[in-house]
């Protein structure tokens, strides 16, 4: 009998056990926190995650795209809030390419509903990961009820427990592991939008909305509930940083005078405020990613990043549909497999940590600038026209499955073409143009 | 009674306890390790490592200079030994000036003996650092031969205990530390040449060795006893790497080929080739280096850095003296001086991270170059002829107290100015022209 240990029964660590089961291991999955699918737990945070074509293709692989659909809201684009409440608008793709607003804790319990739908998977809750063994691909766990300890020796582990993974900690210990964590400036805080009466949204449901204030800026996404949920990123240094904005009236003050129509719409920003922490932002690189071809990490685990091109889910499922791929092709040859694995996701992983930074400053600062608005139509209307040779960055990562590090490059090469474009005499005035459209045919 | 715990006696470790007693300190050192001045224990391996300028300066500063250079030998100059045996010689700096050939076990046990000399300051070998407490500045430790935990609550606490550091991983699970280990493809295996029959040195006395090799290296310093401690810096992959050379034929006639001459003096090489491990190379980057005022890292402990320059322990020895030089302007203000120690120190430490690889590259592959040789001296005479124009790097960082962060800086300005010297028309023949000093006079 085929058996498998997954860490961990979030996202990744979810659909992965439904990957395994359909190749018909037995997986146990053992998660620290308690199922929560408990109605009598609370919800926790509600953070919401946007899913786009990398994480639906893994979705669809093992058939649960109609289901995940059902609780997700298509964002067609980007709407950006300037200080003087008015509005503009980017549509993320070709009409009617979107992504998705869901919920993380909304999805993640679909997710264990699936898992343990297969019937060869059983979901340990309460169990924390104590120790490693990378040589048997073995781990013990403690229950957190009743401090026994117990051992899951199946051959094969996967760590997906994310960013601050036990399993890759064991891996840490070993020689030759490199290992990074990186701290960004920026916080986040988690804020509402209520809905109305009615039920309806008090924005414009299908869409992302960004107050971008250089510096910080603050999403909102929708809900299913006819709420959003709002994030704020922000400093934590500075005059107007989180640790300045130490009593209720700087807290208030700030969002009346630096997000004036969102703050009309949150009565309960302080209420807020004050139950959500301030929570840090870590980017994590490490290598290699398996050991003795027992012992695999996915997801955040292998590769965390920021959330500013909402692909941190995405890559995740994404590893699942790579690691797949390696399966099939190597007969299921786990050695193989997770050195192929790691061999390909490796730079792919290193791209998107690096896009995501890059992406929150186009967010918090170039999605309020008139010229980065400009050369973004002028892309858009230049890959309309010549599909075959331009799909803009955004385009490459969200509603392609081409490898992030390709997309990075590619973006790279575009970004130095759009500089010279966009230094043409009067190109607000021609930006759609023949002229225009030939400089950039010759250049690409 | 003011107190203090420091984690690991090593070098910086038993100077830094040094620089606290002189405070009025009583200071407790804990060390996992036995005492390596027991006759009864074997010396380990033999590592040698090369002090100076802001090495000594710590040294000095707390009067141990004179008893140190009885246990050093100078080294004036490198000497390059080609394939065919022939030598090429580079100065390292002016006449007189040199890096020091110390034994780190010799150098340490010193030290050691020199911090108990105090009066004020008690090794405890065989302590194990079990847990810190970063709010209280205090640790507990485990008695390796009696089981038993001792806590040492002094409220103020140095991780001085290398680039595996307890104290660090303290710090390490805190919010907001940014921690990176990264290991680089070579490893390095340390091997012998002995003594002459009579006690003296097979090759020149006073100069650090090197058999440049390209992709990898030998290099051997001078002992004491007339023997030189050789180092193998070596890729782990590859067709002649360390994995590949897996039986006594493969490793000597890999010496035989690559390193006729050393080949002919190292009879012993095989014996050392089993009895020595295979080590890995690290790089550690963290911050901060310190907690709460109560708790610092000093040395390998929040820099650890590759051998390549020689400034591994120097680096560690001027933490010490730039710690000093902050307390001493502060009044002994802890919570401001590990401040200002961790922001001036942090961008030199990440500097000579940068110069260690930097200088491998050179050490390697450019000091077999006769362009690399010929732009060393021009740059040497130049340097002569107007010393308050340029400093060459090399003498920055081993010769002088600038800051790591300005050499490097420096170094690269040098190094375009280089470039274009070194484009010159025949500047083999006239390098050491007027033409070519008055272009590098207008240049720099």
């Amino acid at each position: 009998m085929k058996k498998a240990t997954v860490v961990g029964a979030g996202l990744v660590g979810s659909l992965w056990s439904v990957y395994l089961a359909k190749r018909g291991y037995n997986v146990d999955i053992f998660e620290a926190r308690p199922d929560m699918r408990d109605a009598s737990l609370s919800a926790g945070r509600s953070i919401n995650l946007a899913l786009s074509d990398r994480g639906w293709k893994a979705l669809e692989k093992v058939g649960l795209g109609d289901q995940i659909r059902e609780v997700a809201i298509p964002m067609y684009r980007r709407v950006m809030h300037a200080m003087d409440g008015s509005l503009t608008y980017q549509p993320y793709g070709k009409e009617n390419q979107a992504i998705w607003s869901v919920s993380r804790g909304g999805l993640n319990r679909v997710l264990m509903d699936l898992a343990e739908r297969e019937g060869n998977v059983k979901i340990n809750f309460e169990h924390k990961c104590k120790s490693v063994d990378l040589e048997k691909g073995s781990a013990t766990f403690t229950n957190r009820n009743t401090g026994e300890q117990v051992v899951s020796d199946n051959g094969l582990l996967f760590g997906t427990d994310g960013a601050f993974s036990a399993v890759r900690k064991a891996m840490q210990r070993t020689d030759r592991f490199n290992y990074e964590q990186e701290y960004i400036e920026h916080g986040y805080k988690e804020l509402s939008i209520h809905p109305n009466e009615d039920g309806t949204h008090k924005l414009e449901k299908n869409a992302l909305h960004i107050w971008p204030r250089g510096e910080f800026m603050l999403i909102a996404l929708p809900n299913m509930d006819g709420s959003f949920t709002c994030t704020l990123f922000h400093p934590y240094g500075g005059e107007q940083g989180f640790d300045a904005l130490d009593n209720d009236e700087k807290v208030r003050n700030f969002f009346k005078s630096t997000f004036p129509d969102a703050y009309e719409l949150m009565p309960n920003l302080m209420e807020d405020w004050h139950e959500n922490p301030t929570s840090s932002l870590v980017i994590i690189r490490c290598f290699p990613w398996s050991k003795n071809g027992k012992v695999a990490l996915l997801g955040d685990a292998s590769h965390a990043i920021v959330p500013f091109y909402g692909q941190g889910m995405n890559a995740g499922f994404e590893d699942c549909t790579i690691f797949e791929k390696f399966l099939a092709e190597t007969n299921e040859d786990w050695d193989k497999a997770m050195k192929l694995y790691e061999e390909e996701r490796k730079p792919n992983g290193d791209a998107i940590a690096d896009l995501a930074m890059q992406n929150f400053v186009e967010m918090r600062d170039l999605t309020g600038d008139p010229k980065f608005l400009l050369r973004k139509k002028i892309e858009g209307k230049f890959s309309t026209l010549h599909p075959e040779k331009w799909l803009p960055l955004y385009s490459m990562v969200t509603f392609s499955h081409i490898p992030y590090a390709e997309a990075n490059a590619e973006g790279k090469r575009q970004a130095a073409i759009m500089e010279q474009v966009m230094a043409m005499p009067n190109i607000e005035e021609k930006w759609d143009s023949n002229e225009v459209m030939e400089l950039m045919n010759k250049l690409s």
